[in-house]
């Protein structure tokens, strides 16, 4: 059976549950009886349509407050395939990349986005998988000054929007340095700052580590015009203290610009940004790319199975997750697509309010305890039978 | 639109929706494209069928390894309704619960678990919503003498099986303190020790901080004849710091006994001990109490509604989650029942060392990072546009 006989697993769902029950599986597995789908401006479904790409927009309501003004923003995450051949050369592959996006950040533009956000590493094909260096290092660009940020930084201030772009950096002040960074451009076009990411695996095709380390730039997070956000790249979805950490600076959206595999992470996708938005009373904004990438030489997976060229399929299905437990549809399995969510930054308070998760977090007890565990002599608190 | 149509959400996607769609929906539900339904014997049916509970059983593989055995055990999760009328006399209502409890600790018996665990406070209807002091802390007794645990030990030792018993406890010693308590019963008979609930909500009807403060135990874990086990009780799911700690003492097993209702919590069910699972490579076992508890009194809910007497309906839908993101089905949501997971230990340690989150996970930086954060003069790392 093919991996990709559905196109979404909630098109799946909607289709063949009769309606009533339909309802109650939607509120127990996406926290609401029923989504609240956006109208879109005919320039964003014509470019969609023109374009081959999918296009879908959900509000996620708040409560209305007596004092403060509901605070509406509109967030974006695009995911997509590559372009060219990963044999093509470099610069070229990049561009058809850009070329790609930039029109799927003009859709979004005419859809009034505030903030979006591409895929992880969004400007090159996933290449760790091959473990070879070159020429894939010929990917990593200057954060500040490299030429993916300076593009964006027209987009950013042309369209009024805040962008979160996940490169491969190249940091020439420390030694040619390689980091797996996301770089923030504000919507006036200026240059934020980045985020490198925290946590690199060593799993499957994921071998990160041979590239880059962890991050040093610790769990900034980004006063922008339209919210205070985060970027918590991939692998980091996995460790809830990372996630906290954002948490605790304020974040009030974290991203997850993702690279990730079916066989590999599929049943974990729709569990942990979700959970990290509950658990920190923020939004969350899951994003993975789609296709398969090909590979000029063959490279082996550390499974025990033959050497093969291809890697994927990425698995898309970009959500947006709120902090009282309710998401969005995915974005498709297979397609490139743009999700757009509207947000009432205010709901991040009301759920802080109502469910108290930072006021009995007992951090204290945590810093103590982690810093305990830390310790080479650490006893763990085990109780035996007398 | 009965907030009960539904008897169970996996039967409800199972009886819908065509077979080769069905294997996809529930690989990524689920983890799995079906479950590894168990054979229960004869003596194990009957009682469900005779005493009207329900009866699930499922196997979770793991790996076959070179050196190490198999580690496989068999855990119980009992979800049920209270017995008797709240008006009733405190010990007639416990021993009604007792009596009805014991039938299903017999049926697991049969079915040759391990290692059982009961909801949160099990003996006595979740009258917390109430606000009454009296005649609710009646029910609290002492966690090493009191009369339940001494029931139990019987039991366990009759069984040959690990119990978990969630209680009010009373703690004479210090100044009859209450305290929300799970007592650890070894499988001969003895009583291992006890862990008091960290995290105490003050949410909707969960009023609990009126009756107990946040545990003074730590996160014990137990090194039972069966495997290394702890509980995380009920709103202490919300916490991922709490999950964690219990992994880094060594649990391969982590129960969460909870009383939950279905407007206030049900979409975040499924998410979060799943995900704990999933973020620390141990199993985890929730579970819910079912059914509606009618109180002597009007209460209010503190949600602009009117004074009533009902507190539900609670959910049930108790189910096990793997560490590889596998879960089983949940029990029905208004029945009593019995779910028997025969897992694997080994998979913890295979996936550790598949994901890695552990040594991925750089504590160090995340008891500093919590230890700043705890600081009244916590400067959040916050960047602005310049």
């Amino acid at each position: 059976m093919s991996d990709f006989n559905l196109h979404s697993l909630e098109e799946c769902l909607e289709s063949h549950i009769p309606l009533n029950e339909y309802k109650e599986v939607k509120r127990i597995l996406y926290g609401t009886t029923e989504d609240h789908v956006l109208n879109l401006p005919t320039a964003a479904i014509s470019l969609a349509a023109d374009y081959n790409f999918e296009i879908k927009a959900y509000g996620i309501p708040a409560r209305k407050e007596e004092i403060r003004k509901p605070r509406k923003v509109r967030v974006g995450a695009i995911q997509n395939s590559i372009v060219l051949s990963t044999s093509a050369p470099i610069d070229k592959q990049r561009e058809a990349i850009w070329e790609k996006v930039r029109i799927i950040i003009k859709a979004a533009s005419a859809a009034d986005v505030n903030i979006i956000c591409m895929q992880e590493a969004w400007t090159m094909p996933f290449a760790f998988c091959t473990r070879e260096k070159f020429p894939w290092c010929e990917f990593a660009e200057d954060a500040e000054t490299g030429p993916t940020t300076k593009m964006l930084q027209e987009l950013a201030k042309a369209y009024n929007m805040v962008i979160i772009s996940s490169i491969l950096e190249r940091d020439t002040t420390h030694g040619d340095t390689i980091w797996n960074t996301s770089v923030v451009i504000s919507n006036h076009g200026r240059y934020m700052g980045k985020h490198r990411k925290n946590h690199i695996p060593r799993v499957g095709d994921f071998n990160e580590s041979t590239y880059y380390m962890e991050g040093n730039t610790g769990h900034p997070v980004f006063e922008t015009e339209f919210g205070k956000i985060a970027v918590n790249i991939c692998y980091g979805r996995h460790h809830p203290q990372n996630w906290m950490m954002f948490g605790l600076n304020g974040a009030e959206i974290v991203f997850n610009p993702s690279a990730t595999v079916g066989a590999l992470s599929e049943p974990l996708w729709g569990i942990e940004a979700r959970n990290a938005a509950i658990a920190n009373s923020y939004f969350t904004v899951a994003i993975n790319r789609v296709g398969t990438e090909e590979f000029p030489n063959e490279y082996t997976s550390g499974d025990g199975q033959k050497a093969h060229r291809a890697f994927g399929p990425f698995y898309g299905s970009s959500y947006v997750a709120a902090p009282n437990g309710v998401r969005t549809p995915g974005l498709s399995r297979h397609r490139d697509g743009l999700l757009i969510a509207e947000l009432d930054l205010n709901m991040c308070r009301q759920v802080k309010d109502f469910w108290n998760f930072p006021m009995t977090q007992r951090l204290p007890l945590y810093a103590e305890s982690f810093q305990r565990a830390s310790q080479l002599d650490f006893k763990p608190q085990i109780i035996r039978e007398q």
